[in-house]
């Protein structure tokens, strides 16, 4: 058992509540602060748009730029604003003193009055409440899972991972044809052992089910991941930790198809609407192990079992080349700065044709696992 | 520790796929002594359209009527689909044959080919596929899961459930907050011990972890059980073993919406598309707890906290008092002959609100879990 993680000083244990309740306190202390003093309370919070959404060259990943934007509680146009922002700050303290992991729906509905004395709710729709939330985070610096929020999870896994939650040892190589099932507040588990060479990741949750039947990850000793489609931010929290803190490399496996290179693209980087997240959630050494385009020739897949590209392929297609017109720099330069990936694209563009992975059952129901997999990951024929 | 099964003589061990090769072995066998004695081979299929879709009143579930078609190899009207059911009915049993468990996709890919001589594809397309593979199911009684095949999954489970999987002992009250992942081939996990008095079937993957987190299951000694949104077959298979074969009722909580109701409608009676299924996958006395529609003034729902019906939702509830204009018989009679039901859908056809599980938390995030709950299970206040 390969029992020490990568990098022991910086590997996260279970991350206290206490820290995020702590950071939102300060928050509060500066704006009582402000007020003894007659100053008008403010905060200032990073501006979360395309236009102010970079890419960090130095950590390959997508995040936000240097501009923030006032609030302030004397001024008309930011006084409701500070109000939601101050009343939903307050309700996900009172969670966290009171060890309650709400959803960011519980908080809107927590929140949710008329203001005495008014007419005036105080949001007006969930969307609203879901803004200013994301506000707290990129304002406080704690994502939703450090301040102890649940969202939805869809993510699993398998392997020889063991790991721990209150004082629960789990053992993931003891599910049979069952798995793990990640749950939101991933950072709460904890990984106290990992015997595996690397991680795959798998979209589509019937394949990592096979696989998994098979024992793949045993044969081949790595850490079967599926996020069942787009992944969910656990899964990617997960795929994450194994890669930073266990030090090992991460291969995913998609459909050969634009939508399948978005699923990778978002393992890799983060997504564009969501980039204050990307320093925890992103995992820029992430490969794209398969389907590729130069696959399907070179594994001679028949004619019949290629799709023709539709319109809205093409257009994603298209877009992963885009340059941003106000900086005239690529959007997702991953792709547009990689020799590898321009060929692919272009290969896509030129025939218009996708795959799925289950073509590869065309030459018997193990060529995906028995073939294929170990064949790409001994020659190393990923793209990066 | 409640050891032993209510009904052990009828409780589903682990099937064996034996079975299944066996009753194909048989077609195959008729089909060929058939050809032996110069009858044209030829397989009845009972038909799958929504007429021939009926309600069983004595089980109470959705199940398909008398009407068959015949499929002969020698009309041309016959010809192409008595080929693609043979074909597809031999990669079934070769998979079975091999231990393998293919997709439908795998089982396409598989046998999707140009046929010697000629420019005809076996198959035009998956859609085209998977009805054929639907004949089969219906054609040799065998659900997909009895042949091994794997579909995608979605639930999980917690509680003091100890279930086994390939030799693995699985206990369910030792994931801390993590989860049990039910796997599509549901029946090749034996449940070995129950300590539980009830199910409770959750909508919300969301909602299901935050019972979790406050270990409800525990304190309330249940089963937690989520499908996360409508559910698939896995989820459902094992609220009707842990129902039928531990004895246990099944209390289903969704939002309070026409489309919760439908949710629990599948988990009760099943769907009208795959009626063939409900047989093993409907559980007749699962009941729903709530949100209903009369909670919403007994639980004093502020009116800020509901949410306007849209022309879907109002449209989805009038569905569900529909007849059928052929055999004038109400097309959801769970719905149509209960009182309780009908008054629901009479509250909200006049009010056209509906209402989120979360907005219980308006009066505190633990309101769901320490008092709606435990309060609506005590006092039997749920609709059947």
């Amino acid at each position: 058992m390969k029992k020490l993680p990568k990098a022991a000083g910086k590997m996260r244990g279970l991350e206290t509540f206490d820290d995020a309740a702590n950071t939102l306190r300060q928050l509060f202390v500066q704006l009582s602060n402000d007020i003894a003093e007659s100053k008008a309370p403010m905060v200032s919070i990073p501006v979360r748009t395309a236009s102010n959404t970079v890419f960090d060259p130095e950590r390959e990943i997508l995040t936000l730029g240097q501009r923030t934007s006032e609030r302030r509680f004397n001024e008309m146009s930011g006084v409701r604003s500070f109000m939601q922002t101050a009343l939903l700050a307050r309700a996900i303290y009172e969670a966290l003193k009171h060890d309650d992991h709400p959803t960011i729906r519980d908080l809107y509905y927590y929140t949710l009055h008329t203001i005495e004395g008014t007419d005036i709710e105080t949001f007006n729709s969930q969307d609203e409440s879901n803004n200013i939330f994301q506000d707290i985070e990129v304002l406080t610096g704690l994502l939703r899972e450090q301040m102890g929020i649940v969202a939805e999870s869809r993510g699993a896994m398998v392997g020889e991972a063991v790991l721990e939650s209150k004082g629960n040892r789990i053992d993931c190589s003891k599910f049979g044809i069952g798995a793990f099932n990640i749950p939101s507040l991933c950072d709460q588990i904890r990984i106290l052992e990992i015997d595996a060479e690397y991680v795959l990741v798998v979209e589509k949750d019937a394949i990592f089910q096979r696989l998994n039947d098979y024992e793949f990850w045993r044969k081949n000793k790595c850490i079967l991941i599926t996020g069942k489609g787009q992944a969910d931010r656990a899964t990617r929290r997960m795929v994450r930790r194994l890669n930073e803190d266990w030090g090992l490399p991460v291969y995913v496996l998609t459909d050969a198809d634009p939508y399948g290179w978005y699923i990778y693209s978002t393992y890799r980087a983060g997504s564009i609407s969501l980039s204050y997240e990307s320093y925890r959630l992103a995992c820029p050494s992430a490969k794209f192990l398969g389907l590729s385009m130069t696959d399907l020739e070179k594994y001679e897949i028949p004619k019949d079992h290629l799709i023709k590209a539709n319109d809205c392929d093409v257009k994603r297609a298209k877009e992963l080349l885009l340059k941003d017109p106000a900086s005239g720099k690529p959007r997702y330069p991953w792709f547009y700065d990689s020799k590898r990936w321009r060929q692919e694209i272009k290969i896509f563009l030129d025939k218009r044709v996708k795959a799925e992975i289950e073509s590869k059952s065309s030459k018997g129901f193990r060529f995906l696992s028995d073939v294929y997999l170990p064949e790409k990951i001994k020659s190393k024929d990923w793209i990066k």
